[in-house]
């Protein structure tokens, strides 16, 4: 019933805005991007846009081609007993960075990163909105520790998935969690 | 009295011996390079490398052009009152990523990582023979321990410097020390 409601040209409704977003966030940032602008580009409704995403940091998420939308992978991960928090955080970002096939667009986003001040610029508005502002809010934290806990993790992306440092790279999951998770949960208390 | 005693050909020389060891290194990786390799590759005596570097990890830091030797910066950091360690590591890593002409090197380093299998061989033989295992030992922590502090490090290098995210990006450093350095010792107690 869903496949025969499908309108022809969903899909690629759905890829001109995409591209559409692409060039917005790489030319403007993440901020200064609205959802009508990214209308206008496509020639689409605003409505239509909110219908298929959702919210900005969807578009983004689906723009980037992203396998996990960070806000929801935190949201989860900071549900529950605060004490927990720490041990939570890491396994889910090791079960994202771990599944090779999840990894790409995280790497292809660290290389543009290092190489293109566009894409810099387009990251720490979309980290600083989405994750370090409201995360730290939620839990009573300053955004400057919130961003140490994103260095932490980052860090171990680059040395353990990048860099295939040892004995990082080699590590089980449960290793790097008992050693981390409790230095990420004392910048968390 | 020392240019004057300058023997004609000596940067010539030097600049040989650094351009053989970086197609070494970059071949081969560090691990598997030997001072007597990039002294065949360069046609001259392998005495005079060590005349002129000291060491392998002499020849690497010269060969990339790197401000600093991780060896001697983290050598330093180590001395002294142990509970202070972690201040003075995050100081020191601070200080020399702080320092704009001496953070391109580093820049470098990290775009030709991410992008290149080869850069990354190179790279994490190098961490893992002269920071890592040395470190660790010296220090009486486990190596995957070590590992997480370069991590949290190297993180930092990544959110402050290159995707410079707020607000980290515009903390002082005594801010950052504050914030991630006892979390740093605690890696270390």
């Amino acid at each position: 019933m869903a496949k025969a409601g499908r309108r022809p040209g969903q899909t690629e409704t759905r890829e001109q805005i995409l591209a559409a977003a692409r060039g917005l966030f790489a030319e403007h940032g993440f901020d200064a991007t609205t959802i009508r602008a990214i209308a206008a580009e496509a020639e689409v409704n605003p409505a239509l846009i909110h219908h298929y995403f959702g919210s900005k940091d969807r578009v983004f998420v689906a723009a980037l081609a992203l396998p996990v939308n960070p806000v929801d992978v935190i949201g989860e991960a900071i549900t529950g007993s605060r004490e927990m928090i720490g041990e939570r955080l890491v396994r889910f970002f090791l079960s994202v960075w771990g599944n090779p096939e999840a990894r790409q667009p995280f790497l292809a986003m660290l290389r543009s990163v290092t190489s293109n001040e566009q894409a810099a610029r387009m990251m720490r508005e979309f980290i600083n909105h989405t994750v370090i502002r409201p995360i730290a809010a939620e839990l009573g934290i300053r955004e400057l520790t919130m961003s140490a806990v994103g260095a932490q993790l980052i860090g171990i992306a680059m040395l353990r998935y990048v860099v295939r440092l040892e004995p990082l790279a080699s590590a089980s999951d449960e290793e790097v969690v008992a050693t981390v998770a409790p230095v990420v949960q004392r910048y968390l208390d």
